[in-house]
């Protein structure tokens, strides 16, 4: 497609989307959940055609020599198709966000002021191979009754089709306007640049990808995001810890999952208790077959302990490699986390109280935690009960994301003809 | 300067407010406040060295023909030095908005997940003629927290740098470092340039300027914002309104000042009431001085008025100009507000109770009144007992802004050894 063209197709779904959510934002929570349950039973009811679309995508993904790890993440089976129904589901049933009220409260002049949780608007979402991110994307937006322009990888066009009609049929099947919800059809790499920045039709962008994506955005969108960058996430062992919590939390945090965003890549050990406690990890973390990388007291104390080079202090591995150093005490723990992290997640193991609360409050991260894994950064966990992503960014959301990081308070005036004085 | 200088001096601030803002962010909530205290005496038993510091700007500004208005509020006589050591002392009363946990409870995974709130680090703040912005601007990153770097217009600079003089002796005196509040001493444009892209060291931009100010950053800043564009606020009469509402209401909304943010600029008013209330409108409009501006037929009701253009319907005149147009009813009102407000503050004078609450639902904007003046769109009317500006973003903060703006909240989780299963 010529470029003013796939301009002049973004800008129509951004004008469409722009009055849906006018019209969604007046839908009553029943309708939108209705209409979520309208979609779950359609893909189910679709599957066959859901499978045949993706079929097409699978293959062109093995003729256009796809990664294994993504063709992985491309599949449509019964149990993914059934999950994406599920998950909607479970959207359906959680509490609306919309419209709720909060501090009304009257203020010395006499009128009431409060605050009524509102929709943003419209909302871009940028992803990757996974054709169920379209599914749970929609999900998300339509239960926070915001219209959704959805933009997922080149590779799942077919299928992203696929659900897309099934979307669109429901949505209409429940009265509610079929642009609420558009996945973008052409796969023209200048379909990004222009959804990034129709600042006048979207009010947010989610991207859920890699760093790559992320990054790209940062230099060119002036669409506002919500965003995630790095997680490169600590556990601090103070030389106050309990022992047995302390190689729990330090094992679970490095080896329940090595490709996430909150797995530990740097284990901080205070010098007071390394000697005891650095050998018996270091061999529970061989066990479990994780590439070890330390500093020069970390490899007195361990000689299977590679030497970290500074860069691994800032790299976020997402694979079963650990770097490890051995710290003075809390002060030098928290300069590391200050200098090297990424202000994701970071966790301290102590008994002591005033150590726990100085963490607590002065380590920076979205996610501070006491005795506890790394690994319990995440909406499900924190009861949020969906989650759009974790941000990584200070202003609107800050670490994991729900349904209320896509939406917005307004100020509500209640007055009986009240003037200012 | 050269430019590679600006940089270089610009980066040097950055990083030293990056230092302090760590500081900062653990020192005691009465040391900040006897910071502030400490701030409120120093300008006040300068005051000498203040007005004749302002006397330079002065003297400079009527030889470079400063307009009379902008010299009026660059001027610095005792009153108004008076007017920022209390305002200081205002903002070191209110209640600290760091470290509050809310929300602290228990997951079935048996963690304890919370949130608390934190400074947002470090904030930019950029200003024009008014030198007691400085210290007002300084008083707000303080209490929150926050370090903060402002950049003055170059027609206050010596005023500036003299009320700096005071804040940093205050912070020196109070162990604070002295960078948690810098004033830019540079008056080269670059120097702008330069703080609005320092994005690795500023946290937030809070631009308190003129449209031109934040359409500049909004092209080139990369640093986030919080921002204030236009306010093209609107009151609708309902035909359902109370007569004597309706006309308090829209005659304190136009005239009770002319120049502000939250001043009505379009009245609608529904065509079953327009033929008693316009002309008894008009009346004291035209007592008061109001240029009216109307659609036909409006006119048709009050010749006194003047014909509208299209244009009429989306300026912000801050002016004694009004423009009135007859409507069909709430839905032809919620339509032209969406087509043509700023959504920034807009209000419904009726006693129906289902277009109320429609009107407050409905419109999409900052703030949204019933039978109350648009005029009452204030941080200090709202109670949030100080005010940063108010944002027309959806993100993060939205309308009248106070110190909450200047923050965000970290998750805390408290576990006992708690992992991940």
């Amino acid at each position: 497609m010529h470029s003013s063209e796939v301009r002049r197709y973004m800008r129509s779904i951004g004008q469409a989307a722009q009055t849906a959510a006018r019209t969604l934002a007046r839908a009553s929570s029943a309708q939108r959940n209705a209409a979520l349950l309208a979609i779950a039973e359609r893909l189910q009811r679709e599957r066959r055609r859901l499978k045949e679309a993706n079929e097409c995508d699978q293959e062109a993904g093995r003729a256009g020599g796809l990664e294994p790890a993504l063709l992985e993440r491309l599949g449509l089976n019964d149990d993914r198709i059934d999950g994406m129904a599920e998950g909607l589901r479970q959207i359906a049933a959680l509490p609306d966000p919309i419209g709720a009220v909060r501090d009304l409260h009257v203020r010395p002049s006499g009128i009431q002021v409060g605050r009524m949780r509102v929709p943003l608007g419209v909302i871009g979402i940028i992803y990757e191979a996974r054709p169920n991110v379209t599914a749970d994307a929609a999900g998300l937006c339509l239960k926070s009754a915001n219209a959704a322009i959805l933009r997922g990888g080149s590779e799942a066009i077919h299928s992203n089709q696929a659900i897309a009609d099934c979307i669109r049929y429901a949505l209409a099947e429940s009265d509610l306007p079929r642009e609420a919800v558009q996945v973008v059809e052409i796969t023209d790499r200048d379909a990004v640049g222009e959804l990034i920045t129709m600042d006048e039709y979207l009010d947010v962008l989610v991207p859920r990808g890699g760093k790559g994506l992320v990054e790209r955005l940062l230099r060119e969108a002036t669409v506002p995001m919500i965003k995630h960058l790095d997680g490169v996430c600590h556990v601090y062992i103070d030389d106050q810890a309990d022992e047995e919590k302390a190689i729990r939390i330090a094992i679970n945090a490095k080896t329940q999952r090595y490709g996430t965003c909150n797995t530990m890549e740097s284990l901080l050990i205070a010098e007071g208790i390394a000697p005891r406690l650095l050998p018996r990890l270091v061999d529970l973390y061989q066990q479990a077959g994780v590439e070890l990388r330390g500093c020069e007291r970390t490899r007195a104390l361990a000689s299977a302990v590679q030497p970290a080079t500074e860069a691994d202090w800032e790299t976020e591995y997402l694979a079963p490699i650990l770097s490890i150093r051995v710290v003075a005490d809390l002060d030098s723990a928290i300069e590391h986390i200050e200098r090297y992290g990424s202000h994701h997640t970071d966790s301290i193991v102590t008994e002591n109280y005033t150590r726990a609360w100085r963490f607590l409050r002065e380590v920076d991260s979205s996610s501070v935690m006491v005795n506890a894994s790394t690994r319990f950064a995440d909406g499900f966990e924190y009861g949020l009960g969906a989650e759009i992503g974790i941000s990584t960014d200070k202003l609107h959301a800050r670490g994991p994301v729900g349904l209320e990081g896509l939406t917005t308070e307004k100020y509500l005036v209640l007055g009986d003809g009240h003037i200012r004085a």
